[in-house]
């Protein structure tokens, strides 16, 4: 059951896995006049085919809006488009939960995955947050109500348990995926960096790990459900205050070390 | 003075900064059969001058070698130098002290300084490790003691304090580096990986803060000298075991969090 009460929100990676399952979700439980802008890097492509049933199911909730992470003239261009059909009350919630997952160890990762795995991880949700944070400060600043939540104006990051220096090692001979955690360590600090350039606007911005997700990047043993993953993170969002600002949880609200 | 006793030395970044000194005080104060093998991008350059006066002066201990962490091909064709001058005892010290500061908050970061930095912060390192493993097999193997030591076999990986989650967001505004503190960050995830993968060849790997020292990257306001920096990270280096592996720790051997 959605917790999320966010007026205009929009996910990256919206056409599978996590991302399609939270505006699911989102849309099935919505609040009156909530909007859930989901995005994705072929909205025309067979592979977003079940989230364009979705918008047809909800076209009062739903507006597909084509953003290709890993292009950063697809960003500008969907910002100017969201923008445009935000009108005065701003982005309340950006959840930038595209990525993608490039697989090596130390001996077998190639500078190729590593670039790609930094380019679509890392420096997408940086220019993300750098086109859309005009919304979430007017959303923030049209608010009206002090303190920070997801209501209001956020940025959640999901990251991964992988980014953790301290609890990825004793993981690494059973998801040897390097590029993704080095770029997802990244990701991370981008998030504590961008916690403390936009605590002044009241933006609540955090990392949040799904678990371990049955999805085309968790693989077929992962232990989890999106379905289950996604219940507890939008419960977490929609319960997130300014102590869990610049903070990495999981899906259940546990705190993780980084 | 230094207290590293490993044979076979190779350090990044040599020409200047902290590198230029780790070479000086190794030379100073080298034990019998100590070498280094001082590496930059440009030996013939202007700005090898000074690494070029130290090698005049002690030629049986240095020898510079041509190394752009930032050039695969480069990397590739320092190790079959070095390898085919190493000879039976391998190496014994892998310093990755290269690396490049790109300023920007989430408002001015650029896309260009973030690749860059990334290329040369962590896919250089991950390439360099990957070309030198051999020989840091080697120097393991032949040392013939068991346990972990910085004179048997180690990777020292020269991160920042700017790459801690935990510390980085209260010295944001005063240290505006965004793209360099997101490539320290995933240069730590890569040192920590690059740790669980060797564990079982016995060489040390660990993340080594140099502190805020006056080179050309740290600027004129930091508060170390290089010669004080350098003398406490050659103390640290030396009294490594495997307790330190994979761990984080500053010039004066005290652990930071990550």
């Amino acid at each position: 059951m959605a917790e999320v009460k966010a007026s205009n929100i929009l996910i990256t990676g919206a056409n599978r896995g996590l991302g399609l399952e939270m505006v699911k979700q989102l849309s099935e439980n919505s609040c009156p006049n909530q909007h859930v802008f989901a995005t994705c890097r072929d909205p025309e492509g067979p592979r977003s085919e079940a989230l364009r049933e979705l918008a047809k199911k909800y076209p009062s909730v739903i507006t597909i809006i084509r953003l290709d992470a890993d292009d950063p003239c697809s960003i500008k261009e969907s910002a100017k488009k969201v923008g445009a059909l935000l009108g005065a009350n701003g982005l309340n919630l950006l959840v930038n939960n595209a990525a993608i997952l490039a697989r090596g160890i130390i001996k077998t990762s190639q500078a190729e995955d590593m670039k790609n795995s930094f380019n679509t991880n890392v420096i997408g949700p940086l220019l993300i947050i750098q086109e859309y944070l005009p919304y979430l400060q007017t959303a923030a600043k049209a608010s009206g109500t002090p303190g920070m939540s997801s209501n209001k104006a956020a940025i959640i990051n999901i990251s991964t348990l992988g980014g953790s220096m301290t609890k990825m090692p004793a993981m690494f001979s059973q998801f040897p995926v390097l590029p993704y955690c080095v770029s997802k360590a990244g990701f991370n600090m981008l998030t504590v960096l961008a916690a403390e350039e936009v605590k002044g606007d009241e933006i609540l911005c955090m990392v949040l790990h799904p678990g371990w997700v049955k999805t085309d990047l968790g693989g077929k043993n992962a232990t989890l459900e999106p379905k289950e993953s996604v219940e507890g993170m939008l419960r977490v969002i929609g319960g997130l205050t300014e102590k869990e600002h610049g903070g990495f949880l999981d899906y259940t609200g546990a705190t993780l070390p980084w």
